[in-house]
């Protein structure tokens, strides 16, 4: 939780994680764009404009996100001493899966906007980003259970339990916008499966399609699954103190929205009289004023949100490098997953 | 297309087909269950109460529907010469399929009632019915790969693919539904992949699962595809011409919402000035007045629609059970598909 620039420093392990995210894409980027020219013309469309390979006029788009998922699965196929390709399908289907669950929780969210750009269901309407993202999840499915790997129905197996729990902590999301009693425990339980049952998958679905033993997929998904733990902490962190130049939020973003956030969440439960003041605030509604949102992000400090979800997500962190430690994997594909979760999690805040 | 009673008479081929759809849906139920017991709290609930099993008040239903994939699946199974624990995992994946479909159109059409009772998404929002679709979805490929059989994997490939296709299907009926030039071909490849697809995955899966030789698979594929486009071209002349006390929908129902079903779109294609008159009302607005809609059924009657529809399905029907002919199946599960496919084609109108 150091102020280093992403990607920089002896924290990320001398890993130039934005050079392998770069690297991963690249060999992701053309088996992706073959699983997507398989859907029916009008969720391709979609898919390619919410991917960012197009533009609303049909022009090439920007390229899209840092494709992190992706990035996992190919590294977790190497760390099992397999080829970046054993990983690919994994690599695919888990991005299928990530954007099949984006184009849903927008509508869901009603979110109009991702990337200062329509969402698919602002744009094209509600059934186009229900049955786009019913297209993919079973498209990700195809493409596991398609694999050359032997291990393929596996992979398969295990991403459709993620679906799962995916759906969880999704359904525990909107159940807990409309509670006012959501414990800390409760809230990383739900942060685990919306967030940290696919960042497992995606970190240990190349080991699983390389068919490694027990012992290092479960060391890679536990991986995975802390370092989505520390990276929804430290997002939630970000939505309150991030830098809007940085963020692309506003300042105080999720406090806007009375965000119960895990910062929240625990300066509410922990905090004393600062938490009080603080969860009385939060059952208030209307559009809060600016020194509303500064008193709200103050209470969460001084109730101790900010230092515990920054301690927390250090944990959290460790406890995922500590993992992989016990591994024995290969130093070069452990020293890239160690600087790519390190990348994700020391971002200013 | 005979005034027989469903499931009896010489068409049924001597084939209790209610007794057979009985049967498979004993078979079918307890493993339905262990499936659907795998859901998170929410989505378990919604589906039990969507599958009938349920009411509001948490009192038993009244069991749902006919569950017709499913015998399909078992049925196929059988065909195959394998018993029907064979096809068990390949009938509650179709369901389970079916059933994350009719999730998602509910509310893609805003249907508020399904069987008389409020659909999912009318009674627990727009969230709850496209999260336990999405987890519906995934259970279904999750129970293949998982299932016994060494063909398991294949079957989850198919069942995959036929997710697209229903999907297909899907975004052309919402688009045909802004559009006035649809033509019968387009309409018949989009019933084909609304309805049909899935209909021929579920009358071969079992086989698939059995491992069966490809020419068995590809014939109740056929006669599972062929069926469908019968049965949706039967449901179109009984959305017109259907007694309300067997369909449980108004009379002239379709016309209500000047839907362009496959009869309709006929007679406007090929119905000369009566599908010209047709093709003028059905551009109208508001709520249609009664004399109105008898003088567009007697348009599509007279501009050849409900004689093409019925030759067509009955054409569709024998298509059917020719595939079947041809496979040299045993005779026990050869007159039970036969006789389920006459009971749903085989309906007064």
């Amino acid at each position: 939780m150091t102020a280093t620039m992403p990607g920089r420093g002896p924290r990320t392990a001398g890993v130039d994680a934005a050079e392998v995210l770069r690297r991963c894409k690249q060999a992701v980027t053309p088996a992706l764009a073959a699983a997507v020219s398989r859907l029916d013309p009008a969720s391709r469309e979609q898919t390619a404009y919410h991917l960012g390979w197009t533009e609303l006029d049909g022009s090439a788009g920007s390229g899209g996100g840092k494709a992190v998922r992706p990035a996992l699965a190919v590294l977790s196929a190497e760390a099992a001493g397999a080829d970046a390709a054993t990983g690919l399908p994994g690599a695919v289907a888990v991005e299928l899966v990530h954007n099949f669950s984006l184009l849903h929780d927008d509508l869901i969210d009603r979110d109009t906007e991702r990337r200062h750009r329509p969402t698919v269901w602002a744009q094209w309407g509600p059934a186009a980003a229900i049955l786009s993202g019913d297209a993919l999840l079973a498209l990700a499915l195809e493409v596991l259970v398609e694999a050359p790997s032997p291990h393929g129905p596996e992979a398969a197996r295990q991403l459709a339990a993620t679906v799962r729990e995916l759906v969880r902590g999704q359904v525990e999301d909107v159940a807990f916008e409309r509670r006012t009693d959501v414990g800390v425990e409760e809230c990383l339980a739900m942060a685990a499966g919306k967030t940290g049952s696919l960042l497992a998958t995606s970190a240990s679905i190349g080991a699983v399609l390389a068919g490694a033993p027990g012992p290092v997929t479960t060391a890679l998904h536990t991986f995975g699954a802390e370092v989505g733990a520390a990276f929804q902490l430290v997002d939630d962190l970000l939505g309150i103190w991030g830098d809007p130049s940085v963020t692309g939020k506003p300042v105080l973003s999720d406090l806007r929205s009375r965000k119960k956030s895990l910062p929240v969440t625990y300066a509410v439960h922990h905090g004393g009289a600062d938490g009080r003041e603080l969860a009385a605030w939060l059952a208030g509604t209307g559009e809060p004023s600016e020194p509303e949102l500064h008193r709200a992000a103050a209470l969460v400090a001084a109730g101790g949100g900010r230092d515990w979800a920054a301690a927390e997500a250090r944990r959290r962190m460790a406890l995922a490098e500590k993992a992989l430690a016990g591994a024995e994997l290969p130093a070069g594909p452990l020293a890239e997953l160690v600087g790519l979760g390190r990348y994700l999690t020391d971002r200013e805040f």
